[in-house]
């Protein structure tokens, strides 16, 4: 999902957003010449995710500053473990070290978070999802490290899927269509590859949903037993998916409803950034 | 700071990263000329950050939607108040709520985390400042954000200001130059309009870096107790940063010991989505 | 799906790859305060698709010149009727021409050539769909012309849609997959709003793509006879799409099989140009 | 004409065009470390144009792919021959295929079509050139294309030489000047580098034009005997262009009647794509 | 030849460059609603270029500011005279202002000196003419300037004439080709609408290069001598150039040596900037 | 300053400003595989600036030329000296010559210029300074060349020190506030990391400057003895900067008046290139 080419293209506005007029402390301290050596070390445990972002940080700043990964993004660290080296022109690497921190951190922030979402699944067959609850100009990055959580993707925005909520529900009952017709109409006009996910909020509406054909049924702020009762109802003839004010101690217990999915928006809107920093040799 | 040009090309990125094709959804059922009215309201107390980044979404998803804010930003709201009000084709008001709403959502979050610790330097001179740990092409919008709060700004980035930390020191060292020694040879390079932070560690560095004409000197992880000697020690000879681990918790205290600023990554790095909705009329 | 930020930034760079440097004939003839009136007239029938393409043309050249449209995008015109009015300066209006006629006529040309096959499905229930083979930095136009042809648009790139080949399958095999196997390998990693569609060579691997749960399957240059077989051996359990050297006499008949979907490269990627021209009043 | 500057950021932009989150298909079915080796195979004969930048997109999408051209630009080549041999990982492979074999198809149908014309010429003087009429932003591979296929280049867009029509001699003429004034008046603005075609509808107007000193004239939807009788006015004191419906069947008509250049549209405007197909080995 | 696309974005990265965080001065002195008024006032006479760019600036800065240009663009100036007043928030018209200024300062330098050289070949028909050397990313703005003074365009750039030296007659030559054979040669490959352009050391060359049948002349640093036997020897077949180390007092004698144009490096290779200023009323 | 990716981008703009269709002239008489030598040789003496652009050039032009810089940046040269061989490739060679040149020539026109501005300050402490006044779009250039010529940078932009001219002041007076009133305010609302500096025109001024705690103060236009005094008055309690018309014969006796820093803006705004060739062995 990140192409060098999206990773590059991220990193290089990063880096001329923290140095128009380059790194003055760095410029008039550090000899060109100077070489040295650092480890990226975590000070908590979490789940690594961008590993090569970092990288391209330094590589981007600098091509002489080589930066070595200790382990693949997905892996779990705790505290004190090496998780990169850096090693190359000691100007380049402080001059870059801020804005590959900032990278490393808020993905391995999602990453984490989104692992205790989905160890709170333990047992069921439910997946954690993402949302489009991301920071603008960061979704790729975002989606990504959910991945990395051992999380899965929602649809990446609006052209990939058709999400049917109340709002669209009603445009089309003042045009004379129920849920069924209004499915149905939708259908017509989308490619035959697009699925098509209802929002409903109330057990009543997942016949009519079933009716049109609805590929995803999303249950929005559903109690547990609405849940369970929605699982039932659908049985399997469309994806159940919950959603709504997922917190972590709640996961458990809705995931035990049997549901396929539950989508959480505080994955990416509220991350807490995992602590790395970097350490000189 | 923030620039509508600034503002306008964050926001057609952020429009493009959710929707490359389109809006299939509002696009297969909401008809070109329905119109409605729409308010954003929050589901929670919190200082707004971000009305006219939320305002611009709507103007670049289609000029005939127009926007009015209730407040400006830097309000105080508490839950349930109508914060703007949105109205013109419905189409377009769905295709750009989720853009806007991860706007200020985030931007409002950290206008509400900054109130937090402004408000807990109460009856002290101390400022609560940003840093640089903000995340990749969004420092403009969190910065900004920041000073709704009723923070200040550290440094914009790696250009407008000098600030040693003990990697460039150790250079100058092996360089033969002390503190003091380094402090001028920098002077001698920067422009006459910059000013020049050091990091210490420890009470033992700060004559120097006095002698040396720091104009800035940021206490790194100190106790409260080293804290409040070194206020005395630099005696207003130069602005007193205290940094380091700043919870919200231990501002009281630090801001009690007589600094001038407090630095947080945290009011950025670290960022809970404020829950604003938009509700339809 | 044609945004008016899309359609203004490719407007842009076509203007700027036509005109580095000014348009040299017109400054040095016309004067900047002529104004005039031409009509775009088409000199064969056709169906129009880039009405709102053309007009920014002229708008983005010069804010001065109006564009009136006398029919929607997907009418069906005569040679001879008038299409559209431009008004305005005289110099501007003949350095936009050029770079207008250039896109109306190629979206005209896509157009009208799907309307052709889409008549060619009448009585039947089968869609034309267009492919991913369109040209280079054009893909937005060219499949929004599809639809003012009243075909269909397949999946927009590679990231909305799963498109399993022999090649995919191949790799799964290798992996010790089979068909089956493979298929709930993809839906364990993609989205659960995303469809997956299979390309079969044979009627023997249907089964296996149904058994899978396939949402679409490709019957990838099939006989007319196999095509028939293949709709009645998928009866309903996933979208059937016929594919492979769709020429226009060809369409009846493989519509005729019960196909829900045929899906036709050429309509992007050998386009005859609709000829249009502008007519001085 | 091309640089590799100008092709990688036409290719980029036609990857993130196919690819803007992934190829999800190929993400979860090629495992990241299988390699092969496919080959470049036509379907039908031609002419070759666009090896670099077939090439480009591979490189681009994964530099550890290598592409190996069996044939130079130009080349004609029959159904079956092997083109070029693309080595390397497959995942890359197959998600830059489509997009490459789309640059390389419609630039090859582009030489193809020039090649036929140019063969109609045989035993003549004439050349054959493109036009403006390209599809916008891809001028520069088209233009290329035509030199590919033994045509030539007509000025590339307006900036770059003079063409006088009718509306350009009509605003002159309400200034009170005659062609040979307007042409006059021309050139004393333009740089003296400048060369100055015209466009005329008869016979009538070529003395006119030759005593504006003229440096082209062309003869605008001329009957082959007045394009004949032009060619004898003219007399080789201006280069003479033939233009309007050049259809191929009257191209050796055409060139035989003396005329240096016939401009045909049509090379660009409306253009067939070549048949050409990766082949697994 | 300056479109507004191209003033706009020339402006706009500008500003951006000034800018980067705002204008922190005016942000934290100015009030938002103040207003005023000031007039652009030049301290020396000259040539005015770049109204509508200065003009620009302001608008781009804040639509609020309106500027009202008094004099076109090539108008001479006294000092003392009004140039343009700026009306609207001081806070915009501060920040805009040295961006503002920088553009029109160098583009009146130009025009400027443009026409002190345009004077001095009073009497003659020699055009004065620039060249290539011009500064990076300006060459738009600074061959307008160049026009403005009553100068002429040389070629914009390398794609729209032929100008053939020395190094490429040498390459030539090893090809076994003597001068007529390399215009042919030349001749036979570029557009039929490109004039071509030969520079000459020596009247030695001249008579091939007619031979060849090159459209311009450059007699590169000849003799005053040299340059009447040239113009002489050409006699009206070529169009006659001359150049190198055109300073201004050498103008009227090679203008009255019969030349048609003279192109002159230093027009835009070493501009002095007009002194013109912002006063507030 | 010069980051490679900031060089790497205004080259690449400038070459494709020059280039936007190929060099049609290297193209048609330079054969692709001829290679060969030149040196950049200077014909006369100055100061070197921009070596690392001019390689760039070269090198983003086609990287099979390669560049070996003879003298760092900085360096004073005599007419004559070889600065630097270009081999490779004669047609990439001089397709990029020009733009190469014309960066370096500007570069060291201004490196060379500021060497006699800082040599006419010998014996004092005085710096000189650049200002604001660039060129658009070449300011990070620009300000390099300076500091190659011994010269300083003043403030980048605006955004990286406050400077209170005399309208701020006027603005802040009507809300109350006199210059120490205004000074405090500024200093309430910037970073604690940025100087102030304020633009003073009368020895009057100075108490209250230094009372509000200028870090710097600007005497603008003053007379040698107002100069002198200005010194006196403030004893080291700030930066004194002289500013206005500072002409090359001005320097030694304002430097002799003891001032911090003496800033030109025609460092800058008005440049003579330096005569520098590409001489072929």
């Amino acid at each position: 999902m990140l192409s060098q080419s999206a990773i590059d293209s991220a990193v290089r506005a990063a880096l001329d957003e923290d140095c128009p007029w380059g790194d003055i402390t760095a410029e008039s301290t550090i000899p060109p010449d100077a070489t040295g050596k650092a480890r990226l070390m975590p000070r908590e445990a979490g789940v690594l995710s961008g590993g090569d972002v970092f990288a391209a940080v330094f590589r981007l700043q600098d091509p002489h500053i080589t930066v070595t990964l200790s382990q693949p993004d997905g892996s779990a660290f705790a505290a004190g473990e090496t998780l990169a080296t850096v090693a190359g022109p000691v100007r380049g690497i402080l001059t870059a070290e801020r804005v590959a921190l900032n990278f490393i951190q808020h993905m391995s922030g999602i990453a984490t978070k989104t692992r205790a979402f989905v160890d709170a699944t333990a047992g069921t067959k439910a997946r954690i999802a993402d949302t489009r609850k991301t920071l603008p100009g960061l979704r790729r990055f975002e989606k990504y490290a959910v991945t990395c959580g051992g999380g899965h993707n929602h649809r990446f925005g609006l052209s990939d899927a058709v999400m049917v909520k109340d709002n669209h529900l009603a445009a089309m009952r003042e045009a004379g269509l129920d849920m069924v017709a209004a499915l149905a109409a939708i259908r017509s006009k989308v490619s035959h590859t697009t699925s098509i996910e209802v929002e409903v909020d109330s057990l009543a509406q997942i016949p009519m949903a079933l009716e049109g054909g609805a590929n995803v049924i999303m249950l929005d702020n559903f109690s547990l037993d609405d849940t369970r009762r929605g699982v039932e109802l659908i049985a399997g003839r469309a994806v159940v998916e919950a959603s709504g004010n997922m917190t972590l101690d709640r996961i458990p217990a809705v995931a035990a409803t049997g549901v396929d999915v539950i989508s959480v928006g505080a994955l990416t809107h509220s991350v807490t950034a995992i602590d790395l920093g970097l350490d000189w040799d």
